[in-house]
């Protein structure tokens, strides 16, 4: 049975309590939250869990095994550390952290001491996800020509991070799940509209080889909630609605077939295919169980999860890259694509499993 | 009564002459395309027009007081120079011309010779765009923190132009007649899929002083249609869902107040508002046949049209400087916004009628 | 070339005349209304055409083959008794005539002077309906359980004809196309709120043998615009939504699978099935310009038309049936199912050619 | 503080616990469910509370001072006849009983006893209906035409009851909160496809004067999930749609105007008011926690529940006549509209509060 701590019990952590308390290998033996009012409310539910204003009563609890850090995005590097250090598991919210440096730092340190580093990257968990990646994988979108998403919403300004932060991890985390690509370049404009310097909307690009294009819509200060994706292949596309409750995924048989000759080949004549319009059923499991089990299983079987440390360390640096563009008015920042095959070896053994 | 004359007659063509024949004070008397086979349909329908496959037929006309131009963008300048110089007013689907430069020749020529020069930016003619320009007008949305629109389909791909000649201009004329702000910078980025460096799909950023921003997305090759556009108020916020068949246009009563403090400027206190949506009704006229009438009011009464050459040529202006970009990998071009002035100028005269 | 005269030229009359004129086979020589100003417009387009305010201009003219009668309900059995007369083809708009009496009689003369008579079930010719029908025949969805149809919208309150004689035959015709069967009763109650004790809103029960239900919403007066129909089958179920303008067949995968066994029939074990939902591609052809293909093919090749006189007469006698029951507070009407041979015998040679 | 016992712990039960449980001035002492597994369940989230299997340890257990009965509809009565006898407080779930003369049983001895009954007719909570009662209220509406209600999904098919029992006592208590009519006469036709003659689906329809009609589909084998209500007034409609998230109430300015003449009342002119449409923010409150605090609130303050077991009374009359009819193949039933003095009564008192 691990013995698990929860630190940061804000608007996500009783989901965390809640699906970390319902596996069988698992407890949650204590959290941790500076307000006493939200403690108070998670002890009359949890009677028996340990509620503390201080996080080294969870860090340096011996009975503990693996910590989740559900805190604001500056801290997740300070106490991922000292965790680590102190021989736990770790689990971190999107994002990993709030720098690739600290990113790195946190992704060595794991391999050091032979600990368990997880990021939560929730969206990667759903049905929805899993059965584009699968389309991928079978061949049936063909080569992916471009990425599209749109994640806006009147959402909670935060304070310490800007909407590229707390938006587009789930965005990139998706995509880079999905293409298992590295980007060429990255560019991000923004804006901000409370008068805090802070964007609280801003539209990413990254470039590809081979015309590969991948565009970001990130936005608090929405009228609508939009969580839309455009997948378009050279075989058939994807919508991916994650509004809709349950039709989801859409797999449209539409494009265009190009029969080009080398004589001509400026006058590429085009086809157009319109066919069929696939909804699949799609597993009704909640995303959150799976993160959950992931992170219990990957210590149990000493492998690493799916969304490890550098799958997290991956979409920092895309946070990073873009926030550099985002400060210079939307200049190209160039990405150079290292670390794909620790990441691949990494994924294909957890996927394995 | 004018005599009309259509340059032209592909897929526009026919609701031109359909729109211009239902006028009270117009007469369609020729049409021209080089198409043998849509001559044929046409004269079938209309057995009084003459129609013929020689462009001078219709320039060197006397009887033609006035041409409608509708094809290839690349011919645009030169039908129209000509037209102008033989003394006829002129009206050119949109883009008005393939560069700054042709257009702005156009604009003088038009002057010169005392004819009106128009462009069909149709969509400035919807009830939708109106409404929205009203909204605006009377200051109900506060304002304008920024623009987004998608304008996506598995859209014909065009030969001789990308989507952004194709398809923004209808989304940059329904922007630059809303907002009336010159941009301070245009960004494009963009991908072609057919194996003829002709772009298929596009992102532009267009930024402005007071951090408003604009954001289009154009696509040939996406799986469904989509034309929405939202536009984010201080007051309220709309979403244009063009293809909605009668709640186009939707008023949010919905965004944050911010109640910052001297002291304290980077802790503004944000207050989120949520109020009731309205959806106005909207008068159900063809916005084409506005076009046509409005083309021929200007005419009559010898007053620039709503949309004259001058809003014309500063949607070709943005569209040269984001195909600058494109053709740069996405390096923000700089603009100056000249000319502000004299469109008002001539805008508010023909909105005075 | 079959030459046709077309006798009310209201709001369905231009798009008749339209779509009769594109035939290669077929021309339209003559129009007949009773409103001087839309004979005007017609000319105007159409100035090869006879305009007359005379029904006897086209009935008793020698040269026309063919009518097709758009007037009026109460008019449909004198104009088309005497076109038989006449020795001419028939095609009346929906409902064949005013009562099973006057339906049959005309089915009868026309028999008599082996001529066509056919009646314009427009939905039949859709390829939504044709979709529908193929799946149902190829046993994809298994028994038919139910059809469920709403027919809404704020629409045009008739003076001669409630709102079952108006819009009930769009669903009637496109029920007793797909189902083939023939009910036992039918049971009507609506209600009139324009003071004329005419009804604007009705609803409509029909019962099969074997568990099946139909059931119709018909309204004049409703705020939105809602024209939905659900098939309940033991295998598949189909949502078909007439107001979508792409996606208007859903087959879902869906229903439950009952395990009875014979001593506990009263404790069926059921179980859930959900599966992937198909959104099959639909031809775009318009189904008027197939009416009056099938009209002009009929008559060509002396074979009955595939909504002939008695696909006519089985929606009379429903729509007469219903109006019994309505107007006897609801009581269900009983039906006796004679005639479904003949149809049957009918149809299946219209379907084969 | 309020102590409660609830009696049922399946589908709805820990709702049920978790509602109460969040409230000041009540407590949840006792659990009550035949399943050893459920309340397992129960006993691991609330340790404090006592669980057992059988319904005297709750019914004879002198500290709990109301009971919340969640058990399957032919179990509500005798379960709520013993606790109000042993002055116990009484809340049940819809339907209130499985006969209305059970139903009026329920009510006298709760009068005789001095107790509070209460029925769990969860929409009337919801900021929805409330919502549309107070536009009706308001005259916004005008009087009304229609109430048109369509609940459909794959639902659960139940043992017990039919899909009427199951479905329509919400419709029918919102239809009963809303209009405050009495009906005339209710038809039901229904049918039953998983071979144990218990109808899966049904059509109810209630007459009432004033050529008002009101219209239920309920279905336990749609392909999809249809909570869709429309209101039809002389001077406004309502379109409630429950299924949307967010905007579930939308008010359409729309409608028909009558210009009738005294000489000519068979030729009112009809003319179409089409105006904008209005969706109110509503407020997000969860309505079952508002049931749960109304049900302690009449017992605080000794006064009738806003649905006492009147409103249940009345619901079952409905369902009552709407089974005769059902079995009797569609036959009309006539309802006598005795007792609305006495709701409207009651109700009065309770929304005074």
């Amino acid at each position: 049975m691990i013995q698990i701590g929860i630190i940061g019990c804000g608007y996500w952590g009783p989901n965390l309590i809640r699906n970390f308390s319902e596996l069988d290998d698992a407890t949650v033996v204590a959290c941790c939250d500076l307000s006493e009012e939200r403690l108070k409310k998670i002890q009359k539910r949890h009677p028996a869990v340990l509620c503390t204003q201080h996080v080294e009563d969870v860090l340096r609890n011996p009975a503990i095994d693996a910590v989740v850090i559900a805190t604001p995005v500056s801290t997740h590097y300070p106490i991922a550390r000292e965790a680590l250090e102190r021989g736990k598991h770790v689990m971190i919210e999107k994002p990993l952290a709030d720098s690739s440096e600290h990113a790195l730092d946190l992704v060595e340190r794991a391999e050091r001491h032979g600990r368990i580093l997880m990021v939560d990257h929730t969206f990667i968990y759903t049905s929805a996800v899993r059965k584009i990646r699968e389309l991928i994988d079978n061949g049936e979108l063909g080569d992916i020509h471009y990425f599209d998403s749109v994640r806006v919403n009147l959402g909670l300004f935060q304070k310490d991070i800007n909407v590229t932060w707390d938006l587009a991890p789930h965005d990139l985390s998706i995509m880079d799940f999905l293409l298992r690509r590295d980007p060429i370049a990255i560019t991000a404009v923004g804006a901000s509209h409370a008068g805090n310097n802070i964007a609280n909307m801003a539209y990413l690009t990254l470039t590809f080889p081979d015309n590969l294009l991948a565009h970001f819509h990130v936005n608090w200060l929405a009228p609508v909630k939009i969580r839309l994706t455009l997948i378009g292949g050279s075989r058939k596309m994807v919508v991916y609605d994650d509004v809709e409750p349950t039709e989801k995924v859409r797999i449209y048989d539409k494009g265009v077939v190009v029969n080009g000759s080398s004589e001509k080949r400026y006058q590429a004549l085009i086809n157009y295919r319109i066919g069929d319009v696939l909804i699949p059923k799609l597993d009704a499991t909640e995303a959150l169980q799976r993160v959950a089990q992931e992170f219990v299983s990957a210590i149990s079987q000493s492998r690493p999860a799916l969304t490890d440390g550098i799958a997290g360390y991956r979409v920092v640096r895309l946070l990073e890259a873009a926030q550099t563009s985002l400060d210079n008015g939307g200049r190209p920042v160039e990405l150079n694509g290292a670390m794909l095959g620790s990441v691949e070896t990494a994924r294909s053994t957890a996927c394995a499993q």
